[in-house]
Formats: structure tokens, C-alpha cells, sequence
């Protein structure tokens, strides 16, 4: 039988100079969180479904998990999200000094129908700060979020972090005359305004405010709202907590100089798990606003484990996604998408040269110098293409013990001819 | 419900000191390829069941298997290894010059009994080349082990890379008077010599020699061999094509200045895949020789996709076995376990403070300085007691705008105070 040469649909395959890529991606993520003191954890792919059946939103469990009974009869799915192992984790640790400020880089598993941009098994960058309830953590994850978008050299002008607060909002609703079991579903119209028509959004959300319309019309203004100094928000949220937080850390914002942030009401966030401040990045460069990003802050999470109270603000970010967009915007160095494989390359012109190429190779890389030697046996004009296919200029042909070594220059043909020392400064 | 605060058995968790060693372990084994010009792929976690089932040795599916069947009604594995994918990979690039040099380090699934050193979620570092039929591939792959060994400065009293040939040995084994029909049991009891006593293990291996004492005694000297130039070894192989190739090997490595690899017949690997070369990494330093890696030549699996033939040579080596290896023997760097999580820390003393703290961060990050900001909202001792904790000793408390900067070493209690410029020449 002769096996399919693809693998299964939604699968992420990588070769590697398209690994190059995704890991300088991931590894530019790092970076940005390091710098802020934060450091990598990482937790189990194979989870007890309980795990995820307990909080997650109920469509990712029923429709689009991979879960499966195992050998030892437990009922077991693939992380389709991090954020439950993390506050197991953070729960498991009676002595942990909080806060913490962590971030991963799982791979995680949704059965989704794939297409651009969304594939079945995917690399979903995470960064948390645990056990905070203050403001400053909101601002800490939002600063480290534009960084990382400032280390990839994105202009401001093709993004924007747009902010809310699901307190507020509800309260907000509530305020605009959406009767408590309706909020539920004008949250969800909310949450798609960005995928439909107007026109036809209008008349979904008129149907979830109960054929309503001016109750339809006030939250139509209020996710248009795009300022807390509205003077209409401002009559509408007299007297509520809730906003005054929103005014607060908008403050915070301003004045700390996130330029690329916005309050955006219509910012809610589908996870069921987010209760104060929601955010998500957006790519504002395209015809369509597509969200990159999404985080916010969550209470109730850690609880799950035990009596402690622990509050979390953190983002996910689908490195796929961000991906996709660093190329549409020419935004991955070409350094990244054709980097050579070594310094120099070492060429056999003889099998009785192979130990001697062996250990020209050994004296080369004790000097950190990276070096590809043949291994191929070819004649050498072919090992000359191999060298050039992988981007390698300097070639050195491996000869008899105690000769000079000969460096070729393939790009302007020039010959270096020294001892070994020589060559290793040559190459340095 | 309260749901457990426990990973499943045999699951992968890292607290981040814990992933501090693994990315360090992950990354020397990295370096050490890139410096030999191979490049990193990735391969899907979830595969068609059949691509194990055709090659792997039947217990990896029939009984240690994560398989399922998915939402499409399709029968999938979660990879007890990666180099069924790597060969599909290869066979889809009709494209593909080779030979191609590649490494990868996946996380791969088998459902073991959990025990020290043998979990069920692992990483498992893999080292290829593929599509070169010369022993300089075996030779490559060899030294860029023993560089790794080298880098990860373990001498070389503590481990050995013992090495042999399938095909060599098939032909000893016959000339040694083992039948055909016994031949696979025969392999298989000399692949678990180090897992027994001695008087145990001939019990068992005579009983494998169908009982002829004088077929077992021969297979014991067999075994027993160090060198390829031990003459009862050169008179039983007289004349075979694959005992040539072991001696042109063994002289290749010890012209090469491989001090660590020894011939060593006893060294036959388990999987059913390998044909030439085998050969394994070997703790010497305790009581019992511990395998760390194993690799070696396989023909045939590239042809499970189609009419290419396609060779290849590499190994595995299990991420955690190995960490455990260093931890024994101390080689796990103090500056790895003990890492600070940033160049400085930011105290804010009130709420009216926050913002000044994030332009200071901002501004110091973009100079490439680790900041740590304090977003507890604590009192001052508690702040500094934070920055202790991670390691960090340099603390600015941040104060109005305008005013100059007061940074305190918690080592020695000196204060620092300049303008931001001074400051950030300080802490570079």
C-alpha cells in the first residue's frame, strides 16, 4: 500500500524555511515578554475534558474539540486553549508569591472547518499576569502587546488595540433599557458587528433587544461611542463604578502613551471567562477589521481549584494569524526568509579526504563558526550548487594533511589560501 | 465541583524554573545543529494511524498508543515519534535537492507506565539526513552528537556513543550458526544484555539459540567484541561486504578524532526500520549504562510514499532523559536555574505613580534593558521583596515628571540618582 504524502487536513507542517519564519515570529513574542519580565511555562496537551467542560464557552467542547476516552478509560481532550492548565498550575502552588507574569506558546487543537488563516492544529502564544487586581496589570499586558507589535516594526497605522470592559457594558445594557435575559444575546450581536452588513447587524441586534428599537438605537450609540468623555456616555453611566474604572484606565492609557489604544465598546470578547477589562489588536490596514488578538481580564478562574481567589489579565494570540499578517504587510525580514545554513561550506573531492573534512570541521565549529559539510559524495561542481543553494558563499575544499587550506568566494570567485588559524580568522 | 489541581499521569508540566533548563537543553541541542548547517522543520502531532502501523514496531500501536477516531470519522495517532513524518515530508517535495540536513525537537506521545525518566507526553529531539548514501552521513551525525556532548561540557568519562551495523550483524549472527527463523529473537535478546544479569541473560539467550550452547557461546564472543580488528571477528566475516563497511567506519571515526565512539556489536536498537549503522548514546558514569540516544541507517521508509528510494540516517534523543543525565552529573549551569527575570525593577509608591512607571519602562525596554514593573499595587517592602525573589537587585522607584531618578542596589544599599540618559547608561 502506497501512504498519502499529505498529512491530515488542518495540520501544521513546516518546511524548514517556512519554520524560519514561524519561529522568528514566536521567538520576536518571547522576546517582547522577557524584556518585561515575564518567563515561559508550559502545561499538558492531553487535558481531562472536565478541565475545559467546566468554563470554556460550551461550542468549543461539544462541536469542535478533539477529546477521546485513552487507554486508562479517561475521558481526555487536546487543549483547544491554555488559559485552564495556567490557572491549575497557578492553583497547585500553595506557595507561589503572587503576582506572576507568565506566557507560552502551546500548540493547541480546535476541529474547525479549515481555511486561511485557521487551521485545526495551531500555535496559540499566551501571556498572563496572575494574582493582581490592580489596573497596572491591564496596562502592563497592553504595553507589553504594543512592544511586540513596535519590535515588528508594524506602523501604527495598520493597527489598534481597541479596549472595553465587560462590567461596564453590561451595566451599560442594562442602562440602555436590554432587559437582563436578553443581554446575553445583544452581547453576542455585539460581538459580531464587525463580520456583517449594517444593515443587516442592525436588524439582528433589533431582534435580540426584543424588536425594540430604541432600545436597539441606544446600544447602536453606545457601541459607537469612542471616547469615555462622550458627553452622552458620560449622562448614561452617572454614578457607575464600573465606568469609572473604564475613565480611569483610560487615563492610564493616555498618559503612559499608548498611542495605538482606543476605547471601543463593541469590543466584548466572545469567551464566556472575561469579566473587567476586555481588549483585542485589530488589523485596520485591510478593507476588514480583523482581530489578531484578544485578552482581558478574568476573576473566577483559579476558583475552580479549590477556595482561592485569584484575578487574572492576560491575551492570547494565534501566531498563524499574526503571521499571515506580518507577510501581507511585507513585515518579515528577508534575512528571516533567506538565511544562509552556515558560514562556510566544506567540499569532499575525494573519499579519502572525508576524515579530514571531519575534522576541519570539528577545529571550525570549536570557533562558533557554522559549517555544512558534504556529505553526498557528489562530484564538486555539485557540491559548489549545494553551497549556493544554501546561500553559503565561502567554500573550502578538505584536501591531504598539512597542505594550506583554499577558500573559494563563490560570489566574486576570489581565493583565500592560509593555515588553519588563518582561516578561522578569515572566517570570524 | 472542584476539579483536580493535578496534571494526568505521565503529562508534561513546567513551572518556569523548570522550563528555564528544558529551553536551555533544547536550545544547546539547537546551536549544535545549526553550527553543522541543519535546518529546524515541524510536523503534525495528530497523523493517519495507518502511517504507524505500516512501519513502527507493533507494540508503539498496538499497545502504547494515543490513537482515536476524530470528527471526520478518521483513524489518527498522536505521534509516538517523527521520522514516519519527516520521510512523508520528503517524499511530498518532488522538488527537493538532496541530500537535506534537518532537525526538529516535537513533542511526541506514548502511554507508558509513568516512571523516573519515562513520562507520556516527551520531547523527543530529532537529527536527520536524508538522501546520501555515503558513511560520511553516519560520520556527520556522529560528530555533531559528540558536539553536543561537548557543549553541554560533559566530559568524556560519562558517556560513550557505542556503535554497530544491522546489516553486519544479520550476516554474524548466520556465520555464527543462528538460523534464519531465529534470528529476530536472537536481536532481540541481545538488545536487552543491559537490562539483565548476566547468568539471566544467556539462560534466555541460549533459549533464543534454539538451546545449541555452541551457537550461544558464539553470539556471547560476538558481543563481546570491542574492536573491528579482533582477529576471531575477522576470521568469522571473511569475505562480507558489510563487515567492510565496519571497518572502513571505525576507521573513519578514529581518523576523525571521535574519542567517544567505540564499536560495539551488542548495540542493535529496537526499531524495526533501521538497516546500516546503528548506533547509541551511552551513560557510563553510574552503576548501569543508561541509553540516552539512539540512531542510526534506514533505507526504506521514504518508499512507503511512492516509488522514491530515499536513505537516511539520524537519531532521537529523549529531551528529558537527557536533562536528567545532566542534573546527575551537576551540568545544568547555576546561571540557567538561577536566571533573574530582569536588568531592573520599577517600584511605583502610589497609584498617582502608574503611568510615570510605564513611560519609564517603555522608555528603558526600548534600550534593550529587562524591566520588571510592580503592578501589585503593594507597599514599597513588599515591591522590593519581589524583585529579590526574581533575582533582580537594581530598584528605580518612579516619582513625578521631571524629577531625577533614585535607583538602589539591594545588594549593598547604594543609590544611584541621574536623568533618564544617565540612568539607562547605567543599566546598560
Amino acid at each position: 500500500m502506497t501512504l498519502s504524502t499529505k498529512p491530515l487536513s488542518g495540520m501544521r507542517q513546516r518546511l524548514p524555511h517556512e519554520f524560519r519564519v514561524e519561529k522568528y515570529v514566536v521567538e520576536t513574542l518571547s522576546l517582547s515578554s522577557l524584556n518585561a519580565g515575564f518567563e515561559e511555562y508550559d502545561c499538558p496537551l492531553i487535558e481531562p475534558l472536565s478541565l475545559f467542560a467546566a468554563k470554556s464557552g460550551g461550542e468549543l467542547v461539544g462541536r469542535q474539540s478533539y477529546n477521546f476516552v485513552d487507554r486508562g478509560k479517561r475521558e481526555v481532550i487536546l487543549r483547544p486553549e491554555v488559559t485552564p492548565s495556567l490557572a491549575r498550575m497557578i492553583a497547585a502552588q500553595g506557595e507561589l508569591q503572587l503576582p506572576v507574569r507568565w506566557f507560552s506558546s502551546p500548540l493547541c487543537y480546535r476541529y474547525e472547518r479549515p481555511q486561511r488563516g485557521r487551521v485545526r492544529e495551531f500555535v496559540q502564544f499566551n501571556l498572563d499576569i496572575l494574582g493582581s487586581e490592580n489596573l497596572a496589570a491591564e496596562l502592563e499586558v497592553i504595553l507589553v502587546l504594543q512592544d511586540i507589535m513596535k519590535s515588528f516594526n508594524a506602523p501604527s497605522s495598520i493597527y489598534r488595540i481597541g479596549w472595553s470592559s465587560r462590567r461596564f457594558m453590561a451595566e451599560a445594557l442594562s442602562r440602555c433599557g436590554v432587559e437582563p435575559e436578553s443581554a446575553p444575546g445583544v452581547f453576542s450581536a455585539i460581538d459580531k458587528r464587525d463580520k456583517m452588513k449594517e444593515d443587516a447587524w442592525y436588524t439582528f441586534l433589533l431582534g435580540e433587544c426584543g424588536g425594540d428599537s430604541d432600545v436597539a438605537d441606544r446600544v447602536l450609540s453606545l457601541v459607537s461611542v469612542k471616547s469615555p468623555s462622550s458627553k452622552w456616555l458620560i449622562d448614561l453611566m452617572a454614578g457607575s463604578a464600573a465606568f469609572e474604572e473604564v475613565e480611569r484606565f483610560n487615563e492610564l492609557l493616555l498618559s503612559s502613551g499608548i498611542e495605538s489604544a482606543e476605547f471601543s465598546p463593541g469590543v466584548v470578547r466572545g469567551l464566556d471567562y472575561y469579566t473587567g477589562i476586555v481588549f483585542e489588536l485589530v488589523d485596520t490596514g485591510g478593507e476588514n477589521n480583523r482581530s489578531l488578538c484578544g485578552g482581558g481580564r478574568y476573576d473566577n478562574l483559579v476558583g475552580l481549584f479549590g477556595n482561592k481567589k485569584i484575578s487574572g489579565v492576560g491575551f492570547g494570540l494565534g501566531v498563524l494569524t499574526l503571521t499571515l499578517f506580518l507577510e501581507t504587510y511585507g513585515l518579515i525580514p528577508v534575512s528571516v526568509k533567506e538565511a544562509s545554513a552556515a558560514d562556510v561550506y566544506i567540499a569532499v573531492s575525494s573519499p579519502d579526504f572525508v576524515s579530514s573534512a571531519a575534522r576541519l570541521a570539528l577545529s571550525l565549529r570549536k570557533e562558533g563558526i557554522r559549517v555544512m559539510m558534504d556529505v553526498s559524495g557528489k562530484k564538486m561542481n555539485k557540491q559548489f550548487s549545494e553551497a549556493t543553494r544554501y546561500g553559503i558563499t565561502s567554500v573550502v575544499t578538505a584536501g591531504a594533511d598539512g597542505a594550506m587550506y583554499k577558500m573559494k568566494n563563490i560570489d566574486d570567485g576570489s581565493v583565500f589560501t592560509g593555515t588553519l588559524d588563518e582561516l578561522i580568522g578569515r572566517l570570524k
